[in-house]
């Protein structure tokens, strides 16, 4: 089983192509290039130097967000048109569980912050029972920082933090969370498609794909909004409701 | 701080650059070509995309040995010739100990196992005291998969494998070993510049740097080797003392 994976929901491109245990190669930058600039160049230069044929790749795994909605975009785009083209299937990662993936085998309980701006974070709360098994205790949502140190402080194991959201609340944890906490050393910190590759190898075994004209990027944001929408409608339709009766 | 750092002490030829807490770039390829072909066209492109004016660097890292003979040759080679040409200063990473800190954060010990041929490995065993703070329980060195077996039943606790021996020995660890244990997912288990580079950091901070002139790889056999022939000559010494006494 051969996967190329693709993560570009936030500020890293990262390209990676793992052969079932073996990640074969791993091309990832974090630098301020729109990842329109950086992610098919990436693919193209790492395919040259692993001679890779993509007619022999599986399936293609991407970070399937929350994330930079033009980062999403251009992931998706990108992960749809060589499923299209290649006619083989995707396999969409949750982007805070790659991310999570990242620290496999981790101590602690792991939680992804990712910068969402306005105090919010894409975030989630995972446990490793194995060095590979990862159990989700959060599922990824759109939250207050402060709301996601109350989930934490209730649950009150020590936890250890990655993401682009480390540098900009860092202090906030600080001052805000009651139980033991660390953050990941740099190479571990940021999206890597090779973590996503690897969990996607989960998920290929499991049957997870899906037709490359089906796959959609998740925005998390934007369905909460319309889930807003509909709760907003739904009250209004009650409240006719309660009106006519 | 920043730190551009080299592996190709084993199969895979990896570059990346860290500034500081953030992983800029990493490239890794784990692939037949020789890496004469790939170390260096891998810095051009990865310099190339990320802008990386060379004279910017504080340090260059590189994973010393033990390893593949001609690997730490092209590796020690690259990164002296670096070094002289920007006037920077080296800094030598156990490649054990770049492979263990991979791992980073493991709640169980790390034991890195690299083929080194004949049933002989080099490995370390290693504990994470907190995400980044790793402890040295075995230090890097050459010997045979039973002697590292009897280390590890000795210890006692469960351990996790990474490493291009996984392959190699996993059925006699399966066999032989009386402690959980556990094997690193894909993305976490060979080589990384971004793990040497990450651990870097902590070298450059307690000053562990040397010119690039005095810089020189760890065979470890071959010094194991030289070791040998010292104390066979020292007996060889104290056999004629015996006889002129």
């Amino acid at each position: 089983m051969k996967i190329l994976a693709l993560d570009s929901s936030g500020l890293v491109a990262s390209v990676a192509v793992v052969e079932d245990e073996t990640l074969i190669g791993e091309y990832s930058v974090n630098y301020k290039k729109t990842h329109s600039q950086t992610l098919l160049p990436m693919l193209d230069t790492l395919a040259a130097m692993i001679d890779l044929d993509l007619h022999t790749i599986d399936a293609i795994a991407v970070a399937e967000g929350p994330g930079s909605f033009t980062g999403l975009r251009i992931g998706s785009a990108t992960a749809k048109g060589l499923g299209f083209a290649l006619n083989k299937p995707l396999i969409g990662i949750p982007t805070v569980d790659g991310l999570a993936y990242q620290l496999a085998g981790s101590g602690n309980l792991v939680c992804p912050i990712m910068d969402a701006r306005r105090q919010q974070t894409y975030t989630g709360v995972y446990r490793f029972r194995s060095q590979s098994e990862m159990e989700v205790l959060v599922e990824q949502c759109a939250i207050g920082i402060d709301e996601l140190v109350d989930k934490l402080n209730e649950i009150g194991e020590a936890v250890t933090f990655l993401g682009d959201g480390v540098p900009v609340f860092r202090s906030f944890l600080e001052e805000n969370l009651k139980v033991d906490y660390d953050f990941a050393a740099a190479h571990q910190s940021r999206q890597s498609a090779g973590a996503v590759a690897s969990l996607a190898m989960q998920y290929a075994r499991d049957g997870k794909m899906v037709d490359a004209a089906d796959f959609r990027p998740v925005y998390l944001r934007l369905s909460q909004a319309e889930r807003e929408r509909l709760e907003a409608e739904k009250r209004k339709e009650a409240e006719n409701g309660a009106e006519e009766s």
